[in-house]
């Protein structure tokens, strides 16, 4: 594995704390969807002083404010970044890039940005060519929602979860650290430190090939007519991430389309191949062919 | 759709069980996994005074003893199936087929014979050929674990479930009609009375198809080496089912062929289209692809 795990451990008191020189008197989240919501609720509930948020969407803003997920709302995303210490971008991938190039020039001096997109190749490279190599590192949080919207925020949403680091480069460690430290300090989270191209290779099978897999079968079964009475937990829970919102996932698709299409063809052959035993009725092989699945998957439960 | 909704409604009060004629006095399960070992529990806990169990796994039979799950142990599955108003097959489907020729002359004149295979065609077949036409009924509970033994058993595993009944035909309809009032009084189950050659084929679809992609997908993902802190929620859910005893659906996969296969195709020409689709980046046409799946997915949940 390429992983290098973060240097920065998840720490609890206020003595580990002070050991991160960095301090983030305001934090600003632009987009307060599931996402920006659940980060800035839980800098709130950890004590970060101020945390101003912006979105476009007048009900996310509304209620993120009257939940104390935010301790003010700016009225554009440039005056929300020229607030504060740590601008975090929650928006999906292609806002994302635009934005590192609109709010570049409104960040103060020795100010960081970072964002929380699934895809982080495109992201990293945007941030260098707007000048940002070292005030910008790219966070991707590995825990969410299939639910869209502040009405799916919750303060311990991402609490504690696995984040992906991604650096500029040798030029960005230092950003790549401080924001290490917002995850670590604030979010209670497990930094993992990896290149931004590994990254996305890794994310196309760990998460963005299950996404389309939970697409494409939901899709064949809603061509069924079947009522939902007739699907029990295992249908279900197969099809989740099917109800993600589909806009989201084409700009995740398509901003890393090699890796996904690697993926999809690998996992489109395995399932020829179950196919094709079953077909054969060879229940040795069928065997060889489920025994390693099971065994697989058995191995991520506790 | 070709269901016909069980005539028997869910039942609560005293008053609506007693209207069912047939009172069960003894029940015999044999095979006490967790299914078995559910419905057992379930029948003490609801008060069927006998409950008499078989397995041929040692830990098991303790298990269930000590749970209360049944009041006896019988030292053959003949001893359990003689002994009871009820016989009920909880094993695998091949294990089904060829308990139904083995009891059949040990059942009690009136007594029922049912089982909870996932497959219901060859089984109803078999009872007709067994001779048990007016005393069998097929039944399949449309919920479960992908865990395997007594130990992931529960009184409340079941209980609420949605279950599939299947008469051997007209002569079977009274068998139906008391296996049917068995699920409701004791499951407090919801019946759904379903041809048994139907029953495959939806379930090739609702529950079949979803095990086979969980399998080919936690397979393609097993060969790749990720640790299991790279896998959030999302993979975790939609390969869970790919944890279940391969040896179980192997023999499912193969009893139904024909429909599984027919579900398969369907699935993976899916996976092909979104593929490409992806590789073409035409968002309008991938749009069109996944919005029709999340609303899907969305419309089975409450």
């Amino acid at each position: 594995m390429a992983h290098r795990v973060g240097t920065i451990p998840p720490v609890g008191s206020n003595d580990e704390r002070s050991a991160i020189q960095f301090t983030f008197e305001t934090l600003a989240v632009i987009g307060l969807g599931a996402i920006g919501g659940s980060v800035a609720w839980r800098a709130r509930t950890a004590g970060v002083p101020r945390v101003v948020g912006f979105t476009p969407d007048p009900g996310d803003a509304g209620a993120a404010l009257r939940a104390g997920a935010v301790t003010a709302l700016a009225p554009t995303a440039e005056a929300a970044a020229g607030a504060a210490d740590l601008v975090l971008l929650a928006v999906p991938p292609r806002a994302t890039l635009l934005l590192i190039d609109r709010l570049a020039p409104s960040l103060r001096a020795g100010a960081l940005l970072s964002d929380v997109a699934s895809v982080k190749g495109a992201v990293v490279a945007r941030a260098c060519g707007a000048g940002l190599a070292s005030s910008f590192a790219g966070a991707h949080p590995l825990a969410g929602t299939h639910g869209s919207g502040f009405g799916h925020a919750a303060p311990d949403l991402l609490r504690g979860c696995v984040v992906y680091i991604c650096p500029t480069g040798a030029a960005g460690d230092d950003a790549a650290r401080r924001v290490a430290g917002f995850w670590t300090t604030v979010m209670e989270a497990t930094p993992v430190h990896v290149d931004a191209v590994e990254h996305d290779r890794q994310l196309a099978w760990t998460s963005h090939l299950p996404q389309a897999v939970a697409y494409a079968l939901a899709r064949a079964l809603a061509e069924r007519g079947h009522p939902p009475s007739a699907f029990g937990t295992g249908a279900r829970d197969t099809t989740r991430l099917a109800a993600s919102n589909p806009e989201l996932w084409i700009e995740i698709f398509l901003q890393n389309r090699r890796a996904v299409l690697d993926a999809l063809d690998d996992a489109d052959a395995r399932m020829r191949q179950l196919r094709d035993l079953v077909e054969q009725g060879d229940e040795g092989r069928l065997r060889e062919f489920l025994a390693p699945a099971a065994v697989f998957r058995r191995s991520l439960d506790p």
